[in-house]
C-alpha cells in the first residue's frame, strides 16, 4: 500500500523525531509494526482521533508547527482525561499532491514539541496521498500501577454519582477566545491578555500532571474539556446516568476574557471546546484531598463549579444557574434562552 | 472536535461490534479511551495504516464489506510480521458527506468479522467527515511471553544473516492475480480457480498462526508480502546490510495462477503485493524447527526460495535466478530486462 513518494519522506521524518530515548521503545519506525516494553502493573489506555483539513482546522488561522502541536496535544488530553501517562503516538498524515515538504516537516516538529513536553515518543506511522489533508493520530498511555485485580486507577465518564461535587482544573473560555481573536470578533490589540488567549488557542496544554493526581487522590469519574464545559458534563451525565447543575457564578473565567469580550466571555468559558482543562465529579472529601495533591505538585487547585443529582427525566439533563439565580436547561430552546438572558 | 452526526452513527457502529467479549477490555468504545490489561510479560506492538479510496481502493470493484476485512486483515498482516498476536484495534473513519450509512455498517460488519477471525477486538475510534473517504486502523498486538529481560521473541526485518534461508509461508501472486481479472486483464470463467484468486483479493488471510510458529521455532527475521515479494525482500536487506539472491524456479505460484496467466503468472508471485504470506530469513536448522512446529499445527511448510548473502554495494541488492540460470538484479533496468526476457 506504499506510495511511491513515502519512504524518502518518512526518512526525512524520522531524522525530524531521532532516536527514540525511551529505553522501553524496543523497535522505533522502520519495521512492520513498533514494539515497546509495557510497564509491568499498568492497564493500557488508548485513543485515536482524526482531523481533516477544512473541518477541524484551517492553515490559514494555524501554522503547521502549531497544527502538528494541537493534534497530538488533543489526544495526549484523552489520556490525560483518563488519569494516565501518554507514552507511546502512531501517526497516520493522509497528503495531498501539493503539500509542501517543509509543512509538513513543520508539523512533525510541532509534534515533536509535544511529546517532548508530555513525556511520549512517536513510534510509527504512515503516509499516504488523498485530496484533503487528514491527520490521524492514536496514541498509547499507561495508568499508574493497579493495587490488585480488581483495581481501576482511571478517570472514566461513567463513574460519577449524585451528590459529587463537579470541579474543574482551571479556567476555562481561553482557547475559545484565542480563536474569536483570530477571526476577527474583537481586534488583538498585541496586550499580553490577547497573546495569552492566542496561544492558549494555538498551544493548548493537556493537563497530564493534574489528572495523574486527580487519580492518586481517589478520584474516578472525569473528562477534558473539548467539546465545550457544559456539553462535557453532559456527556459525564449520559454515561453516568446522572443529571448536572452547573453553577455559572463558579466557573472560572480564563484571565482577561471579560476584559475582552464582556458578556459574552462566560458564553466562551461554558461553550468554548478545546480547552483540555479536566472536568471531574467526585465527593467533597476527595475534592479536598486532590487538592492538597495538586498544591504539593506547584499546581492549582480544583474550581467546585456545581454538583451531580440525580436523573430527572428519560435523558440527560444539565441545568445552570444563572448570575440573576434562575436555574436554566441546556441544549436545545433552553440554551438559547439562557444566551438570549446574557447577550441581550 | 465531534462532527453533529457523529454520535448517532458512533452509537450504530457500537451495536454491530456488540459488548468487547476479552475479559481484558476494561473500557471500550464511549470514553474518552479505550482501557485494556496488558497481557503480563508480553511485549507490545502496534501498526498504523491509512487508506484513501481512489488511491488504496475503489468501490467499484470492493464491496463496502469485504473493504472492512481488508483494511483490518492489512493491520493484522503487519503484526503477523513481527510475531505477535493481534488484540486491540482503534478504527478512525473520514466520510464524505454522501457517504451511505448502510455501506459505513456492511464496512463495520466486514471489520467485525476479520477481527473475530484473528482474535482482535474493535475498541475505539473515531468519526469525522471529509471529502474522499479515509480509513486509519491501528492495531495493537502483543508478543509471546518474554523469557528475561533482554528477550526479544519477533520477526525483525533487521535481523537477516548472511548464509540464511531465505522461505515463504505459503503461495504468492493470488491476490494480484484476483485483482487482474476484476480488472478484465483475463476473462472470468467461474471455475473454482478464478473465484479463489478473487477471494484471496478480496478477502486476504494474514498468517497469524505461522507467523507464531515461527517465533517459536526460533526465527527472528520476516515480513509480510504486502508490496511484492521481491521488493520486501529488499526491506529486509535494506534494514539488515545484506544482499539476497531468489531463485525465481522456487518461488510457490497460487494455485492456477499459471494456468491463467501463463508466463505472466511469475511476474505476479514475485512482483503483485497484498498476498500477506510471511517471508522469512532463518538458519537451515531454524527452518527445519519451524516446519515441524508448522506441521503440529496444522500448517503447511515453509517453501525454501533463496538465499541471504553478502551486501557487495552500496545499496541492498536481490538478484533473481531466471528459469534460464541467469542472475538477473531486480530494480530499475535489471527487472525490466528479466521482465522482457518472461514475456517475450
Amino acid at each position: 500500500m506504499a506510495d511511491v513518494g513515502e519512504f524518502g519522506l518518512i526518512g526525512r521524518l524520522a531524522e525530524i523525531l531521532g532516536e527514540p530515548t525511551s529505553p522501553d521503545v524496543l523497535v522505533g519506525i522502520g519495521d512492520d509494526a513498533a514494539v515497546w516494553r509495557p510497564r509491568t502493573g499498568s492497564l493500557t489506555v488508548a485513543t485515536t482521533d482524526a482531523l481533516v483539513e477544512g473541518v477541524h482546522f484551517d492553515l490559514a488561522t494555524t501554522s503547521w508547527t502549531d497544527l502538528g502541536w494541537k493534534a497530538l496535544a488533543e489526544n495526549v488530553s484523552d489520556v490525560a482525561a483518563m488519569g494516565c501517562h501518554p507514552r507511546y503516538a502512531l501517526v497516520a498524515l493522509a497528503l495531498p499532491g501539493g503539500a509542501p515538504v517543509d509543512g509538513v516537516e513543520a508539523f512533525y516538529r510541532g509534534m515533536h514539541a509535544c511529546a517532548t513536553r508530555f513525556g511520549c515518543t512517536i513510534v510509527g506511522g504512515d503516509v499516504v496521498r488523498t485530496a484533503a489533508l487528514t491527520i490521524q493520530i492514536t496514541l498509547v498511555g499507561e495508568s499508574m500501577p493497579v493495587a490488585d485485580a480488581t483495581d481501576r486507577p482511571l478517570l472514566e465518564r461513567s463513574r460519577a454519582a449524585v451528590g459529587d461535587a463537579l470541579a474543574v482544573t482551571g479556567p476555562l473560555g481561553g482557547s475559545a477566545g484565542g480563536l474569536q481573536l483570530l477571526l476577527g470578533a474583537a481586534p488583538i490589540d498585541g496586550s499580553a491578555t490577547a497573546d495569552a488567549l492566542i496561544a492558549a488557542h494555538r498551544r493548548p496544554m493537556p493537563r497530564v500532571e493534574a489528572g495523574l493526581a486527580l487519580v492518586g487522590a481517589g478520584v474516578r469519574c472525569a473528562m477534558d474539556v473539548s467539546d465545550g464545559l457544559l456539553a462535557d458534563v453532559g456527556h459525564i451525565c449520559e454515561r453516568s446516568g446522572v443529571d448536572a447543575e452547573v453553577d455559572a457564578r463558579l466557573v472560572p473565567l480564563y484571565p482577561g476574557l471579560d476584559a475582552i469580550f464582556s458578556e459574552r466571555a462566560l458564553d466562551l468559558a461554558l461553550t468554548g471546546g478545546e480547552d483540555y482543562e479536566l472536568v471531574c465529579a467526585a465527593p467533597d472529601a476527595t475534592i479536598k484531598r486532590a487538592n492538597a495533591l495538586l498544591g504539593e505538585g506547584g499546581q492549582e487547585p480544583l474550581t467546585m463549579i456545581g454538583r451531580i443529582v440525580a436523573r430527572s427525566g428519560d435523558k440527560p439533563s444539565v441545568r445552570t444557574r444563572t448570575a440573576q439565580g434562575a436555574l436554566v436547561e441546556w441544549g436545545a430552546g433552553g440554551w438559547d434562552h439562557f444566551r438570549a438572558e446574557n447577550h441581550d
